[in-house]
């Protein structure tokens, strides 16, 4: 007898921007395999048990995970933001290609979320308002050319662009490297944006331009929005600037 | 006295989608503007009203809604998915940016949303696992020589593709055309996944391939996405294949 596992996306950490369908996943299951900062965002009961990983080591909690969802229970694997988005969904999927075949029989239901650049763009106005892109910085999993490679296609095609991941103790220069690299593409008035932990109490979102955007405003949980060409500011009194990026264009580079 | 002008992300459709801020904000507000479809969704009090528009009027719409907002009132603008990806999020940015400066003392709180691709994805497994972007395959608002190349560069960097607005009636030979462009630059074998009204009684959630996809398979409520070349199929029996993008990548291109 095979049993479930969702794959849950909780949001950014608001509890107001948990969908009624990821707590009703909660409930549902009896084994909760995640990240602690995320598992932490739980309140469960006395038949739920937690099972904490560390952040990189996704491929065997999944496998964990499934295992225990094959052996007939309801297993939930827990990522913050949207699961499938730069999260879980794909390791579990990656798990189950690699893994016996009872995996496969495991009934899978990923639960989506708000993922981080939604959150934060709210925050500012519609900066993802036109055509746009989402890359992760990080090169444990990719080599750094390929970014390299992708931020200059993506400036190019007018995408604007949304980094996850953009720094890490382990991965201290990325992120300057990536705006260096954007400003032969990009003018220097192009808005960055720096957002962090939207819509919960300890928000932060930092708005600069291109041309002195700062890494050190970013951490491990910060969404860097990189506007395009098209992207705009709106001044407004006592309040923060709007930023957004217009649905129409005009020019073919 | 100025108001407060919501912008609301409704989700996808599903009722289970509809994050409990949404929810807070719904019952906050005095008057909606929308997309009937969307203002259909709503549920609403006596005290509550209704101004309905049609889907092309979106920055007439924003106006409305912000005049309304400026002479103190609490207003909601509904949008289906997330408001601020191809939706009324960049349209209120516009009015306020071209309106009377009263418009800028409005009180702006945009309230995110699932957006197609992330509960599309979500059925199907993990196609966004990787890099990605969403590029919106409508001619009205920008010239569709911008959209072939933005096509062709997202695909020569390698990212999954998801495209929103691919068909309307008005509109009805640019996805076949996208198709017949991206069958240059990715193999006959790349998935492509057709999801419409995901996660509501009539989802329909078909997947093809490249070189055989057939435009005919999407409308206007259909978010299509296209694989890259790392994106896989996971084969299960008595269930929907697994489709997912592995969160590595090897090759520079």
């Amino acid at each position: 007898m095979t049993g479930r596992l969702f794959v849950i996306g909780l949001g950014p950490g608001n509890p107001e921007q948990v969908t009624p369908e990821a707590r009703a996943a909660i409930d549902a299951a009896t084994h909760f395999f995640g990240y602690a900062p995320y598992l932490d965002r739980l309140t469960l009961a006395s038949h739920q048990t937690r099972h904490v990983s560390d952040n990189r080591e996704e491929l065997s909690r999944a496998g964990a995970a499934l295992e225990m969802a094959a052996a007939g229970r309801t297993v939930a694997v827990v990522s913050g933001g949207d699961p499938g988005v730069f999260a879980m969904a794909a390791a579990v999927c990656e798990a189950i290609e690699k893994g016996p075949d009872a995996w496969r029989a495991v009934e899978l239901i990923v639960v989506p979320g708000i993922t981080a650049m939604l959150a934060v763009a709210a925050r500012i106005g519609a900066p993802l308002g036109h055509d746009f892109c989402a890359i992760s910085l990080s090169d444990n999993l990719k080599p750094w050319e390929l970014i390299e490679r992708r931020l200059e296609l993506a400036a190019s095609a007018g995408f604007v662009i949304a980094l996850y991941n953009p720094i890490s103790r382990a991965r201290p220069w990325q992120l300057g490297r990536a705006f260096e690299l954007l400003r032969k593409h990009l003018p220097a008035e192009t808005p960055v944006i720096f957002g962090r932990a939207a819509g919960r109490p300890d928000e932060r979102i930092e708005l600069a331009v291109l041309g002195e955007a700062d890494p050190a405003e970013a951490d491990m949980a910060t969404c860097v929005i990189i506007g395009s060409r098209e992207t705009r500011l709106i001044a407004r009194e006592g309040q923060r600037p709007l930023v957004y990026t217009p649905r129409f264009a005009g020019e073919v580079r």
